[in-house]
């Protein structure tokens, strides 16, 4: 294993494709469509297609559906697929077997369980008004929290760096609201000193996993984490808007009624009771009739991640997406020197999500557009930042090879100062 | 057309088969998966698969994200998803191309317009403090209510019978919430008076469209209604959790922030802005990330009912839904006499939607049970009611009278005592 601290000597292609050679996780990659002529580093935004969904979401759509009609709620599990793929992410995430369901966008489950959490706190400690988040935090959680905040007469803090949520955790915060990776920088936060140090205030914390889920080890019961939110289309590999999950801790599950109260969330659905009483447990999250394609595909997604199960799980996944991400960085600051590129992404691996991200001060976009144009597919987060993500089920060490050979090329000829590359566009 | 007030003499099966040799709508249900064997009067809980479904979603799978992946929100138009297919719906409904957006589930776009119409009507009448609805409506509906009533210190009050609604409408009321047809007795409201006598008491009208849209004609504008939601999986055939859609009028539109501010109802999503700026018009009902595959279902659903637009469009499938019905009714009266079996939708065409509801004292549960084993597949209510919806572009004449024939065998022969029919499971 390598890290910036301490570079591999004289890397080469053909050692890359050695690694590759060594890679016990490599077969992983045949679960997917592999698209001719494109070395993929977008699985942080989009994953790509695992080759069982099609022919699932047939099966979903010409049997279940078109023969079987209603009937399938029943007959075919479709009322139990919140909790039957919720369980399969449970197994991702450190959290117990019926704790976590499957539901909604990540922004529409961060509004229950942030509801939830404020219930909590406030219930414990009315004086509490303030929700702590980091400013660089996705923009969704930063809403949805400004929107609660502004609802019930609370306040949003925003912190410019990481070390200053120590600093800002006391008497008047409610709830600790963090990603557990950041998506521009790919910087991961501690989540068991973050989570002790905001109960040791008493107040709660909230983890938003979207990219943390499938990528890195996550361990919520062990972290002793209040709320947790998830995405199901970046290292789930669910497809594109795929549902998203939600988890409570079991000590909090049942002492709130979240306010996205619908009928699927209901104690007894089928009765049709004119007044709302929740469902036991984490089933109270659900609300509206579950979606069952995108359920389905996303089944099948979180499948090729519990392949690694056999082979070490999360944590052999993370130890290849570290090598992976040191590779890259590596081979970026020896082959691309000079061309002013910065790397933002955290050099410790305890600090490092499964990303790195670049900063060029004029050309980002345009190297992007460039290197899209190559089949090298990252994306471009506004103003400055070229983002690489490096999903471990998919990436080969070759790849890494290949893209920083693209990249030096894109540079070096100064192919991304054509017209061409300069147009924006809104990319995901 | 006939109704119950002039019955058709001498029905037979022959003159049913001779009514689809006349309908001008009849191959319309060319469009869609016919199952052997199924007579589905069902399409009020899960419209049936379209023959367009499964390669249009199979196209977005392989091709879409299987092989262009990230480039597709660009390149496949799925960032404009929830537009285009919500132009499509707001065709049939009344309202304007750009007024309308998909997202989500029923209930929680309930949620934002009904928060959103809270905040209008306590903006321009802060005193207000009821909102008004009926107790038959559908439990999500009461639910969201209830829980935003909670919230803000509202109260939600329900009316028995719908001939109460204008006697409860006053100065307290701040929004007059209904769904347009009952789920349970498809009795239908008549959307122009009562929008009109909720704006004499200067109170807003939000309707749910769940059993109206793609089922009876609807005039949003027409009736200078307030905000309206909707189902994707009923009359519009999206499939299983389809996605819904939401409306509000231009005049309400930008006066408010709905409270689930995600990203991709933010003016600029993709500048990542720490604060929320809710985009122009009905986008700012959007929150998190479209589902794409759901969302492309949706859309050949809601093309198999524009393809009647060449026909007479909903007003023909409005005239064929009524024939069918009032043959049913009629059917069933003459021909399950003495049955013990009564007609609880309403007789005038004017209070009906697309589906007929009975009841039986003691055997609802089994009857349907039965039916069901036979291939006719309603579904059944709790406590008694037996439910049937006739889609009218896949229901025929024929089937109307062989539904009633298995029904008449079953309540004749006493099938239904069978003990294997007596088990009640969740049905939808």
């Amino acid at each position: 294993m390598t890290s910036f601290a301490e570079p591999l000597r004289e890397v080469s292609r053909d050692h890359c494709v050695a690694m590759d050679g060594a890679d016990k996780l490599a077969h992983l990659r045949e679960q997917f469509v592999l698209p001719q002529g494109v070395i993929y580093l977008d699985g942080n935004s989009l994953g790509m297609l695992p080759r069982a969904t099609a022919a699932r979401v047939q099966e979903v759509m010409e049997k279940e559906w078109g023969q079987d009609l209603i009937r399938s709620w029943n007959n075919a599990g479709w009322m139990d697929l919140p909790h039957r793929v919720g369980d399969k992410i449970a197994r991702l995430v450190g959290a117990g077997a019926g704790e976590l369901v499957v539901a909604d966008s990540t922004s529409v489950n961060l509004f229950k369980a942030l509801s939830a959490a404020l219930s909590v706190a406030q219930q414990d400690s009315p004086t509490r008004r303030v929700i702590l988040s980091e400013r660089s935090n996705f923009p969704t959680d930063l809403y949805i929290a400004e929107s609660l905040a502004r609802e019930r007469g609370l306040r949003l803090v925003m912190v410019d760096r990481p070390e200053d949520l120590v600093t800002h955790l006391d008497a008047d915060v409610a709830l600790l609201m963090l990603t557990h990776v950041n998506y521009r920088t790919g910087r991961m936060h501690d989540m068991a000193v973050l989570t002790r140090a905001a109960h040791d205030v008493g107040a709660l914390a909230l983890w938003d996993l979207a990219h943390s889920a499938g990528a890195v080890p996550v361990d919520l019961k062990g972290c002793d984490a209040d709320f947790a939110v998830g995405c199901g289309y970046k290292y789930l590999n669910g497809g594109p808007g795929a549902p998203a999950f939600v988890w409570a801790h079991p000590r909090h599950v049942e002492r709130f009624w979240q306010p996205l109260s619908g009928w699927i969330g209901h104690a007894a659905p089928f009765e049709f009771s004119p007044h709302y009483a929740p469902a036991p447990g984490i089933t109270r999250f659900l609300c509206g009739t579950p979606p069952i394609l995108s359920m389905a595909a996303l089944e099948c997604g979180v499948d090729t991640v519990l392949a690694a199960q056999h082979l070490g799980g999360m944590d052999a996944l993370r130890e290849k997406s570290l090598a992976l991400t040191d590779l890259f960085a590596q081979l970026v600051a020896e082959r691309c020197e000079g061309q002013s590129l910065t790397l933002t992404s955290p050099t410790a691996h305890l600090l490092r999500g499964s990303q790195v991200c670049l900063t060029h001060p004029s050309g980002a976009y345009a190297i992007m557009q460039a290197l899209i144009a190559r089949g090298v597919i990252g994306d471009f987060r506004a103003p400055d930042v070229l983002r690489f993500g490096f999903t471990p089920l998919t990436v080969r060490f070759v790849d890494v090879w290949d893209a920083v050979e693209h990249l030096r090329d894109v540079l070096h000829s100064g192919q991304w100062q054509e017209p061409r590359f300069a147009q924006r566009a809104a990319v995901t």
